[in-house]
C-alpha cells in the first residue's frame, strides 16, 4: 500500500505467506526468498510430515516463477530439515530461515561496499552530485536490509558523497514512484521521479553517471533478468556510454540457466496495466482505470538484458564481468 | 477527457485557441498547427490590425515549443494576410486555415498510401496478422484526419489486411492508453495495450514486425523529435532488427534545424508525472496522486531519435531515407 499507507500484516501460516508473495505484499527477489523460507517454517510448525513439507514447498514455489531466490531458499530449508526427525524439523526450519534473512542483509551490505567503490571513483573525477539512475525498487523494501542496488547509495550518502538519484516510476506497479522514492525520501537522498520512457533522454542529455539495478535472476553467462523496462534502459546506457551495473547477492545467480533464454518470464494480470492506485484529493486511496472499457493489456513482469549490455555484476564478493568465465571464477563452488 | 468522457468545446477566440493548445485539449503536431491557424483567424475577426496580428501570432506561438507545425501554420497565415488591407484579412485567414486543415487530411491520406506499401510487403511474406507497434497517439485525433502513423493502418484494415497493434500506454499523459486504444477500438482494429517499458521485450520476443510513430519535428538530417520514449523504442528496434519508421507530413520537416540537437524540448509540469486521471469504480473521472507527498518529478515531453536508428520517413510524397540528402531530394523547394 506504500506510499499511500503503511500496513503491517502478521503472516501466521504458509498459505498467507504464499498469498503475500503472489499478491506482492512482499516483493523483491531476496525478500521473497526469505518469506518463502519462513513460510516453510510456518507449515512445519503445524505439520512436519514429509507430505506437509512437499505440499508447502510446492505451494510456495508456485507463487512467482522468475526470481530464483524463492526456489533457492525453499530448497535450502528443505535440504536442512528433510533428513531430520519430524519433531526437530520446525525449529531447524526457523533457524535456517533466520540464517537466510541475516545472510541476505550481510550480502547486501557487502554489495554496498563494492558498489561504493564505483561511486567514489565517479566522485573523484567530477564535481557536483553523482547522478545515479535505478529502476523499480531494489531497495531495503526488496530485501532483508540495505537493498541491492540501493546499498551503495546508502553507504555513499552516509559518508557524505553527494548523490542525485533518477527514479523511474516503473510501470505498471510503480515500484519506483511508490517505493524507491519513499525510501530515498526517508533517508534524505535527493531524487527526481521520471517516466520510464524518459530514461534514454536523460542519458542522452548527459545527466546520468551510472545505472544500477537489481535482478530477479542472473543467468550463468551474465544475462540479467529484472523488472520490465530494464533491457531498454541498458540499451540506452550503451548508446550513451553510461556504465550499467546489476547488483545481486549470489542466491540470485542461477548457474543452472546457461543464458537468459531459459529464464521463465512471469506474465501477470493485464489489470495491473489497465488501472493504477493513487490518492484522490481527499487523501483516500482509490484505484482508477486508465483506458477505454474492454481494452486488453499484456503484462510481462520482467525482461532479460543481454550480458553484452552489462558493464558488471556487483556481488557480495566483488564486481564480476557479465560473463560465464568471470562469474564462475568468483563463485567456483556454484558451478557444477 | 477521452476515453473517460468526450467533451466538445467551441473555441470562440484566439485566447481559447491558445489555451486549448497549451492545455492539450488538442494535441498532435498537425492538429495544433491547424488550431493555431484558426486561432489567428479568430483574432483577426475581432481586430485585424498589424498589432493584433503580431500579438495573436506571438501568443499562439508561445503555447508549445516543440512541434514545428504550429509556427509553420502561423507563419503561413500571417504571410497571406499581412500584405492585405485590414478589412480583407480575417476572411483570408479563415480560407488559409481551411486550406491548412484540408491539406493536412490529404497529406495524411497520402502517407497512408505510401505506408500501406510497407504493410503489404510484410503481409506477403508472413501469415497471421501484421504486428505493428506505435507510440503515443499519431492518430486521427492528432491531425485533421487519418492520422499520420495510423493512416497506413486504417487503409490496410480497410483492404482486409489482418493487423494487430501494440499500443504503448505512453506515460505520462497516456495518449496510447487513452487515445490510440480508443481510435483502434472504434475502428475494430485488434490491439493490445502494454507499458512503455515492455516495448523492448516485445521486440526481443519477435512479436513486432514494424514500428511506426508520428513526429513533432524532423530535423534536416532525419533526426526525429517525438513523444518521450520514442528514442528508447528506436534503440530496441535496432537491437532486434525491427524496421522503425516515422510518418510525417512535410510541414513537420524542419530544414532550418540541421540536426535534432537544435530542437527545443518542451518541459511540462511535473504534476503530469505525479498524478493520473482515470475512472473509479463508480464511473467517476478522478485524478489521483501516485507517489509520496513532496516528490519532485521531471517531465520532458519529447526526445530525439538519431537518424541512424530510423529506417525511413514516410511523407506524403513517398518514403525518404532519414538523411539530409534523401529528405532534400524529396522536398527540394524546402531547402534554402
Amino acid at each position: 500500500m506504500l506510499p499511500h499507507a503503511a500496513v503491517n500484516v502478521r503472516i501466521a501460516n504458509a498459505d498467507t505467506a504464499a498469498l503475500a508473495i503472489r499478491g506482492m505484499w512482499v516483493r523483491g527477489a531476496p525478500l521473497i526468498g526469505a518469506v518463502g523460507a519462513y513460510g516453510l517454517a510456518l507449515a512445519l510448525d503445524r505439520d512436519a510430515s514429509d507430505a506437509s513439507l512437499a505440499r508447502a514447498h510446492a505451494a510456495l514455489d508456485a507463487t512467482r516463477p522468475t526470481a530464483v531466490n524463492l526456489r533457492w531458499a525453499l530448497d535450502r530449508v528443505r535440504a536442512v530439515v528433510a533428513p531430520l526427525p519430524t519433531d526437530a524439523r520446525a525449529d531447524a526450519a526457523w533457524r535456517e530461515a533466520d540464517r537466510i534473512a541475516l545472510e541476505d542483509e550481510a550480502m547486501n551490505h557487502a554489495i554496498g561496499v563494492h558498489g561504493l567503490g564505483l561511486l567514489r571513483e565517479i566522485a573523484q573525477r567530477r564535481s557536483g552530485p553523482i547522478r545515479i539512475m535505478t529502476h523499480c525498487n531494489a531497495g531495503a523494501l526488496a530485501t532483508c536490509g540495505w537493498g541491492t542496488a540501493t546499498a551503495p547509495l546508502f553507504l555513499a550518502h552516509a559518508e557524505g558523497i553527494a548523490l542525485h538519484v533518477w527514479v523511474s516510476e516503473t510501470r505498471p506497479r510503480l515500484q519506483g514512484a511508490n517505493l524507491t522514492a519513499w525510501e530515498l525520501s526517508r533517508r534524505g537522498i535527493p531524487h527526481t521521479l521520471h517516466v520510464d520512457g524518459a530514461s534514454a533522454l536523460l542519458m542522452r542529455r548527459g545527466e546520468v553517471d551510472l545505472v544500477i539495478v537489481g535482478a530477479d535472476r542472473v543467468a550463468g553467462n551474465g544475462d540479467v533478468c529484472n523488472k520490465i523496462g530494464t533491457y531498454g534502459k541498458a540499451l540506452a546506457a550503451r548508446d550513451n556510454g553510461v556504465p550499467f551495473y546489476a547488483a545481486v547477492p549470489s542466491p540470485t545467480l542461477d548457474f543452472a540457466s546457461p543464458t537468459g533464454e531459459s529464464i521463465p518470464i512471469e506474465t501477470r494480470d493485464g489489470d495491473e496495466v489497465l488501472a493504477v492506485t493513487g490518492r484522490d484529493s481527499y487523501g483516500q486511496t482509490v484505484r482508477v482505470t486508465l483506458s477505454p472499457a474492454g481494452t486488453r493489456a499484456v503484462n510481462y513482469a520482467f525482461d532479460v538484458t543481454p550480458a553484452r549490455l552489462v558493464t558488471g555484476i556487483v556481488t557480495e564478493r566483488g564486481i564480476a564481468a557479465a560473463s560465464a568465465g568471470s562469474l564462475a571464477a568468483m563463485f567456483p563452488e556454484r558451478v557444477q
